[in-house]
């Protein structure tokens, strides 16, 4: 029996739909394994800047460090994407919770299924025992530093900082993840042009002696993009800076024919926040048509990190059973589809 | 009746063999349509470092400034690749030779051969009608921004900064080509985290009015990572910045199954420089088992360039037929392959 405080951003977008059925699939848990899970709500992004003005109010950072972890849908709202001149935007709440919170380790895998494999954009050949996950550094490089535009708009800079101390945290727990699943760690980087890649580089060639029984591959991000494709299958654990990461990951994500199922874990020293990788997807908003599995999926991964692994591979096996019996959204199957709602009540009714 | 100076470099690992099939072929056509090419060679990368201890040479750079144009076959060395540390690398060359002739546009297309659709990592149905060509910023952005390391080597810095004339000389480029395309232009960034992109937006939007009749799209970057895949049929002009063109368009140079077939110019105001997308591939060096037609197709660039347009297409033909045929290296067909010199002469036969 164990009593957990859950804050949920349920954010923009699909966001709120996709949340709810996480909500829904973590009360099932709840209830079959006698937990006693509580959620707060808070806001965050373009829904936060609607009501307060502020893509990130300081009551959500307070119910978030009051929290045993955070559930947040997706964020971004087109209005703001095209007016390079907005002075808030939603991402910056994003931003700033992963800073605050220090989420520095963003970790993301990439699962097969083989009932979906007509839906891949790849040759099935080519996803043959595709096991990959990948730790993203979420905190620095690019993102977090000193971004500036000239007075007279002329020219715009953004800073891109590692310190030895950043990767060092996020590569401790890539390589132990390598220890636990197929001893393969690979650095993507662009270590012949970025001066930030050679310390990483530098670094993660100094840690590899203390992880002896890990093998140690450097690549660069241009032929990793394409590797990818042509051969996902080479990769176990990918470590990776922040905007690598964002690009690599993505790439990643689609290898299974749907966005919509891939969940993340952003993990830290203070607390985790789990969301999938999926965006706001406007598009879809309020049409009971978003596909929750990333979502409840990452609901699974924050059962583990509360240790509840049992509970969590009920809910990938919920997931695989409705995936494998075409319970399906409309993004897997445009004719015969099931709305989210269905698909969240047939998880929890299954767990 | 065109005379025409062309400065060759070789370059590393397979560059040699490869630029030797282009020079061939270039021979063939000056030959058969009466032109007059000379070819300076010089050095450039681990073949100039380890000759002369420079990347590139002073004498490299007089030679191309005096040639109107520059033939390239590839650069790199993996004995430099995990030292952090080193003080010279190869890849200074090529960022260098770009930085000093100002080759801003890089212009990298993608095109589907339907007899070689079996290599294709992609499912067929997602190659249907995709032609697409990345216009990418060769000499701005983080490549070529501030580098340093702390004094304590604590923590290193890179730097990215774009102007707006930077971004609006090579936009035009792509405006220009999308014209005389299909008329629609994707712009990709990272607009909802980097100030640079805010900026590259900000441009393209206010160019956009001068060009009507060209649709323009933006994209964040690691959607295009995704979309590249899914959905690579979307796109006809790709307008980027340095870094993420290098990724997006290494991804994109693998959708036809192989990425020795992908040509690049890049262009400027003085003159303009040729090669294959392929890196030096050092595993196949002196072997004659790479495939030259990633550089014979930079070549056709290179006719295209000097107004050559009959003997470029005619260039093309006989890429086309030799794939048709199953004329191909190794990288293509691992069992009944022909070798990268008498693909080359095959080639210059048709010619
Ligand atoms: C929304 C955006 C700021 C974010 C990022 O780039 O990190 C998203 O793409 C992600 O990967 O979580
Ligand atoms: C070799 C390297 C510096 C280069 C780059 O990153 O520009 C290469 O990858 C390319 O795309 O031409």
């Amino acid at each position: 029996n164990m009593k957990k405080n859950i804050a949920v951003i349920l954010g923009d977008g699909i966001g709120p739909e996709v949340t709810q059925q996480s909500i829904k699939v973590l009360n099932a848990v709840a209830e079959y394994y006698g937990h006693d899970f509580n959620y707060k709500f808070c806001l965050m992004g373009a829904d936060a800047i609607d009501k307060t003005g502020n893509p990130l109010p300081d009551e959500t950072i307070e119910v978030c460090l009051e929290s045993d972890a955070i559930l947040f849908g997706a964020i971004g709202d087109p209005k703001y994407d095209n007016d390079p001149n907005a002075k808030v935007r939603p991402e910056q709440g994003l931003l700033k919770i992963r800073k605050v919170l220090q989420l520095y380790g963003n970790i993301r895998p990439t699962t097969i299924y083989p009932s979906l494999q007509h839906l891949s954009p790849l040759n099935p050949k080519h996803l043959e025992d595709v096991d990959l996950v990948i730790y993203r550094e979420l905190t620095g490089g690019i993102y977090f530093g000193k971004k500036e535009t000239s007075a007279d708009g002329n020219s715009a800079t953004d800073t891109c900082t590692y310190s030895v101390e950043e990767i060092e945290r996020i590569a401790h727990l890539a390589f132990k993840a390598a220890q636990i699943r197929r001893k393969k760690l690979t650095l993507i980087d662009k270590a012949n042009v970025l001066e930030t890649s050679r310390l990483w580089r530098k670094v993660v060639q100094g840690l590899a002696i203390q992880y002896t029984d890990v093998t140690v591959d450097y690549m660069f991000v241009d032929n990793a993009a394409m590797q990818m494709i042509l051969n996902p299958k080479q990769f176990d654990v990918i470590l990776t800076e922040n905007m690598f990461g964002d690009i690599i990951s993505d790439e990643a994500s689609v290898l299974n024919g749907s966005l919509g199922l891939a969940p993340s874990a952003s993990v830290g020293n203070i607390t985790a926040l789990f969301e999938p990788i999926h965006g706001s997807y406007p598009q879809a908003a309020g049409k009971d048509i978003a596909n929750p599995i990333g979502c409840i999926l990452s609901a699974a991964m924050m059962l583990d990190y509360f240790g509840l692994h049992k509970e969590a591979n009920k809910v990938r096996a919920a997931v695989s059973w409705t995936l494998d019996n075409k319970f399906v959204t409309k993004d897997i199957d445009p004719i015969n589809f099931y709305f989210t709602s269905t698909l969240g009540e047939l998880i929890a009714d299954y767990v």
